[in-house]
């Protein structure tokens, strides 16, 4: 069915990775097929350009707060965890009863809100300016991030994993891979390259999370994803930034 | 069919309005019954005592990551969206086609994001100290949250009433009330107890958005409710806090 297949067009800006990988991965784990509109060239109505002019448009259809957005037909829909469990439910990776669904919901919005806290380590005064103008309030958040959030956040997955026998390690909620399950692997990721030391060394206390980790890098799809172009690297202008002086002392 | 309603139990914080309020303003407009647990006598399985336990507890069902939540039956869901969305759905308070629902989480999923920037203003280092610990560094995050993000975040609502046709100004989605007006009407409370002097002063470039608030506090059902011992007063223990250095100079 193909041909009925609504043109999925991915708005996230091109430079990073963001919080538009969240929903790249459960498009190439779906195997649905989408346009990454950002990083078409400009001409072709892509690039930063072509993003601004979505989110600047007042119709058709209520107007989305920021990228990631995800447009069909009349729907401009913006929150990630919203867009991923849109993408998911088409995909085969939302869990099937009502309960279920929402525990993933859940667990989604719970990554989401790790991110930020994550984010904010390096921009705990305001987005609008540079990290290097709020450094020493970076200074300051970081170890607490550190020793007191992260695991925290963590380890509540790993007694979400611990839990729930019928996933055997490889399913937050129920006994199938699932969009949540690709958001704390993305997070996971995120977290590693910003604080490589800190996620090691964390790392033994939360041995399901890295094992689920492991496992969904391993997933043929999604390991050939993360080999292909269209997976861009983390930088130091995204959500994950890795300034060594913000993780754990060598 | 009053019998056939599961009995809804709230679990959250008995001391503050916080983000249980939230959920509390869905049940109240919605009309359905639900038991506030946290505020129930130690004795009857209430106070902090009983959300603890209800936290702690393994199982039935998923853990939650933390309150406001919901239990029916074998489930406990968390994060303040969800459980808006599930009641919402139960009492007639989403919309009713697929993308409008969509939107409405859209939406309040912003909600709950300016709810943590808003937060953030007073604790931008640390949840687990003080905010005289931290108050230096929220002296200098309130200026720039009054100045930039209220003001992007209001005025975001304020587009989004602008161009919904058919909410002729009483709902931002479709043509009837939603959790997501509901929760649009509870951070602007919660704005106006924080900053004061900023709201009134961002106002104007609002209406619709302040207009939407009038009227939320108008219907019968919120109207009833805030007269009522159920609705908390806001305190400076919560989300919201009132510390006039942190508002707009006098």
């Amino acid at each position: 069915m193909a041909s009925a297949t609504p043109p999925y067009e991915l708005f996230y800006w091109p430079h990073i990775p963001g919080r538009g990988e969240f929903v790249r991965l459960v498009f190439e784990e779906a195997g649905i097929p989408y346009v990454d509109v950002g990083r078409l060239p400009e001409e072709q109505g892509g690039g930063r350009a072509g993003i601004r002019r979505m989110l600047e448009a007042d119709g058709p259809g209520m107007p989305p707060y920021a990228p990631p957005v995800l447009r069909v037909g009349d729907l401009r829909l913006a929150q990630t965890a919203a867009v991923c469990r849109y993408v998911a439910e088409r995909g085969g990776l939302a869990p099937k009863t009502d309960d279920d669904a929402r525990r993933a919901d859940a667990l989604m919005l719970a990554v989401m809100d790790l991110v930020v806290e994550a984010h904010d380590v390096h921009h705990p005064v305001a987005k609008s300016l540079y990290y290097e103008e709020q450094k020493a309030e970076a200074l300051r958040r970081a170890p607490l991030f550190l020793s007191e959030r992260m695991p925290k956040w963590l380890g509540y997955f790993e007694r979400v994993l611990r839990t729930n026998s019928a996933g055997k390690g490889r399913a937050l909620v129920g006994d199938a891979l699932s969009y949540a399950d690709l958001g704390l692997y993305h997070v996971v990721c995120g977290l590693d390259y910003a604080f490589p030391r800190a996620l090691a060394a964390l790392a033994p206390q939360v041995p399901r999370v890295m094992a689920l980790h492991a496992a969904v890098a391993a997933r043929p799809r999604v390991a050939s994803y993360l080999d292909s172009p269209r997976r861009l690297p983390f930088n130091d202008h995204g959500l994950f930034r890795h300034y060594p002086e913000l993780d754990l002392p060598a």
